[in-house]
């Protein structure tokens, strides 16, 4: 066991979220721990509603970041998958309970105590806290490899986003060339699913509410099709052709809609939780055999693939390098959904000092 | 090709719905038609809705029944499945279009052609009548073999009850021993899912707005637990706890509770298709990859198979055998939910004469 020493991250104080320089302890590397020595972080939606306490179960101080890319310093006695100097990658989980049916299949995410990155407290009972800072301690489950000649600021996003699209196109038996998918809301996790579903060979249709991301879509990103959701015509003539739908909106909006474009065994894949109830009407359901599900995140072995996969075939996600002194911009205007399509913060490159 | 001839069945004139004798004209039997003598048949509610025109969609006269048992008395040049002397069974299908995705898997429970086995025009131009009748011809794809030593009035029952419970069981990967499964409501559905559960080794929950079946699930068919859907307590207990929930209840109700009371990767399968939206909360269904889905009816080859798994786990379903002169007070007690569980008529034995 080592000594205690102390970091500087960006911590938020309160709901007003405004992000500046906080100085904290990180834990003694334990037996199975990494020293991470942080060098860039993603920005994802999720970190908006913390700092803001959207939620209503932020605690303060607290520094975010969840797509968490560093260097290892320092490695506990029992590690045994990563040495000094290896680049890593943490996301959104740091623990989890190891007893439970999902821990036992290997789908943390999914387990009842699992540990967030940030605003959770560790087993030691001290808070967790998140990538937007020099340096962080994460027990070895919880770090994957980045795949050698993959740069940092990509692979950032993968942690999250890429994971979270990746994994229900892996479980519900997804990958197959050739498939007719929808992604629904064109956001950071909504892009990742064009450039995957695409990287898999999918015929690829971007659902969106307005036209305004129409050329971005098909040009930039290599969608095939793009969809309207209030043109009914177009909607009529889509009816049983999805093979599925991953709905990345985390509004209230009918499914109705998109029960009917999905084919026979089609499914709607819920990602955006919603506080409030959702409606369908059950014939649509029923009568193609069709199911809506919903994923979190993916498992520790899904990250690894996602990594493997987007680096094999070449999947590069559209990103905006910004250094930490503007990330309360970053953050303003992630809120209005400007930025194509993921902030990720230069934490290495940025003045404040580990 | 051989001659026209006539049989009798009983049929509704009219939305009154009251059923009386009716001689029609039954056509010749083709290359591929199984000409059946009919024994028994089951009645469902369906039946019941469809002679009230629940749907707006019924055609008069109309000879109801869908869970057919007969004997084979002449088959057509190119039958290769079945003899004359065979005892043979007929469900909701007896025709689809061979060519669509549901098709070529065999699911033509799924194909948007099908054709139901009455109230619908067959590829002749002519009406499709149902198994409350003297005689029925049948093409050979949409007749199944009844097992060898299992009676005629048994079997009824499990050629639409049956088979819808044991088809979302089969492609679900429901079938394992030990699993934990709520049926949502007692009637003919519902009794054959308790049946059909604990033959599967499952613990099965019977879940009623009443208490009135707790004797009848738990002593006569064997259930191990009774839920009344509004014992909030008891519902806290069971969460997180079902492997799956089938509900066969086809009136509208929130979904939540079934939502939560789903383990991780909980199936909930809705087979009462609701004329009215469906709510639930997303959230629920995220965060345990739980899924909410529906199937119809079952293919021809899971139509055989639960014939094989009843005969050879000795499942008895709970029926009372009429006579056809019944028919009009049976499907009054019907409506009522007056039978326990299942009516099937004795139409061999019954005074109209084919």
């Amino acid at each position: 066991m080592k000594e205690d020493r102390q970091t500087t991250g960006w911590a938020a104080r309160d709901p007003l979220a405004h992000l500046s320089p906080y100085t904290f302890t990180l834990r003694k590397t334990g037996a199975q721990d990494v020293l991470i020595k942080v060098i860039c972080c993603g920005i994802c939606h999720t970190d908006y509603h913390q700092i803001k306490n959207d939620l209503g179960t932020s605690n303060y101080p607290m520094v975010p970041g969840h797509e968490v890319v560093g260097d290892v310093v320092e490695i506990g006695s029992d590690v045994t998958k990563f040495k000094v100097g290896d680049t890593v990658g943490v996301g959104l989980l740091v623990g989890s309970c190891n007893t439970c049916l999902p821990c036992e299949a290997g789908l943390e995410q999914y387990c009842n105590k699992k540990i967030w990155c940030y605003n959770d407290v560790y087993t030691d009972g001290q808070p967790t806290q998140g990538g937007f800072s020099g340096s962080m301690v994460v027990h070895q489950k919880f770090v994957v490899k980045i795949p050698d000649g993959m740069s940092p600021e990509q692979a950032a996003p993968l942690l999250c986003a890429g994971v979270t699209i990746y994994s229900p196109l892996c479980h519900f038996g997804l990958k197959t060339s050739g498939l007719r998918g929808g992604i629904v809301g064109l956001g950071g996790v909504g892009h990742m699913g064009v450039l995957i579903g695409k990287a898999l060979g999918h015929h690829v249709t971007v659902i969106s509410s307005t036209d305004k991301k129409r050329d971005e879509a098909m040009i930039v990103l290599g969608a095939d099709d793009y969809l309207i959701s209030s043109d009914k015509d177009k909607i009529r003539s889509l009816v049983d052709s999805f093979d599925y739908i991953i709905d990345t909106v985390p509004v209230s909006h009918n499914l109705d809609e998109y029960l009917c474009m999905l084919n026979f065994d089609g499914k709607l894949i819920l990602l955006g939780a919603v506080n409030a109830p959702l409606e369908f009407f059950s014939p649509l359901l029923i009568t193609g055999r069709k199911m809506i599900t919903g994923t979190v995140i993916g498992s520790m072995k899904e990250t690894e693939e996602v990594l493997e996969f987007c680096k094999e075939k070449k999947v590069k996600s559209t990103i905006e390098v910004v250094k930490m002194e503007y990330i309360n911009t970053a953050m303003e205007r992630l809120a209005t959904n400007d930025v194509r399509y993921r902030f990720v913060v230069d934490v290495a490159g940025s003045k404040f000092q580990d």
